[in-house]
């Protein structure tokens, strides 16, 4: 379930989609683009007013179809969050590292590389963390799962209000615990039910996991 | 580098080797059995007086031509040590949770499965260990690397002459670092030359690289 193959992308109503950000969004401190068209995301990020920190992913379709509209709109915010395949292709490198400096020279200052049941790796300056999935014995459906990462992620960072080195790397572990609820069920079935409580409990759970 | 195809395996002289184990080897307390003959190495096993803490690997050759075997010997250890590719070519499953429980069940009370550049994951009881492989940029020789893993991490436990799970636990940690080490020159080099503080330095770096 780590891979995945692309057989056909139909746009459908997001072809002609024009986004206007609604007033009462403009505010927001924190934004996360997801996988929308590139040119349109390095748009639609201009109209807040107010942004502490931004963030965006990418899909294989835009790479192979406008990569450097991709390109541009990674060097217009603070972080890219990225999937290890999507990362190699849009890079033309194998090396995680060498494809998070390259992304990083576009303008960036964070790299998140998710590499699902193997976690993550976040860059920033000359630094590494790497982050391991919470181990799950059972996994129902990947869908959605780098969604709910970078979601957590960036949730986490506007919950406590902070741009911190530590909080950041706090909230890439907070992506993965994420990631490992949306994966337990089908859909969306791991997260609409989802009590803080349970995602506070399962973070604990994973600082002892790590802990040497 | 993270996966190897094996053309041929031809055993040369280890075909008709029938290991002794030395006197003076036989009190030793922490062996490791690299991945000779499973049969050879169940019965060589019992030949040491003193042991504390056994730990055996194997290769796909022997998965495929003695796997009763390898199995047998896996319950004469205390750990095993595999990679992920032979831990689900033995177990016949792809997740690596459900494999290293059913290595677990045939009476090894640790499993190691070592996954390459993600990194490895130390099982036992119902606990997993997930450790993240120390990041590289530049990688040129993966040969050897496992066993390097295998014997930083039962030569960290000699050093300390201890079977303790904390030890246990920062013994992964110290494969790692052996690993990084091992692929870092072609062939051995990455390792003769290397001095104690070396080790000790990556290892102080590798704790604060996954610190949050």
């Amino acid at each position: 379930m780590s891979s995945r193959t692309t057989n056909k992308t139909e746009l459908n109503v997001l072809g002609d989609f024009k986004p206007v950000v609604p007033s009462e969004y403009r505010k927001s401190e924190f934004v996360y683009l997801a996988n929308n068209d590139p040119a349109q995301n390095t748009k639609i990020i201009k109209e807040f007013d107010r942004v502490k920190f931004s963030m965006c992913d990418t899909i294989d379709f835009w790479i192979s179809t406008k990569r450097n509209d991709v390109i541009k709109m990674m060097g217009a915010v603070d972080s890219v969050v990225i999937n290890d395949e999507e990362a190699k292709l849009l890079t033309k490198t194998h090396n995680l590292i060498k494809a998070a400096k390259k992304i990083m020279e576009w303008g960036t200052r964070f790299v998140v590389i998710k590499k699902g049941e193997h976690g993550s790796l976040l860059f920033y300056d000359d630094v590494v963390f790497p982050s391991p999935a919470f181990s799950l014995e059972n996994i129902v459906d990947p869908t959605g799962a780098g969604d709910s990462f970078a979601g957590g992620m960036i949730g986490y960072m506007a919950s406590k209000n902070s741009t911190k080195l530590s909080t950041i790397r706090e909230a890439t572990v907070y992506g993965n615990v994420m990631g490992s609820f949306a994966v337990e069920k089908y859909g969306i079935a791991g997260l609409v039910k989802l009590r803080k409580s349970q995602i506070q409990n399962r973070f604990n759970q994973y600082r002892k996991m790590v802990h040497f």
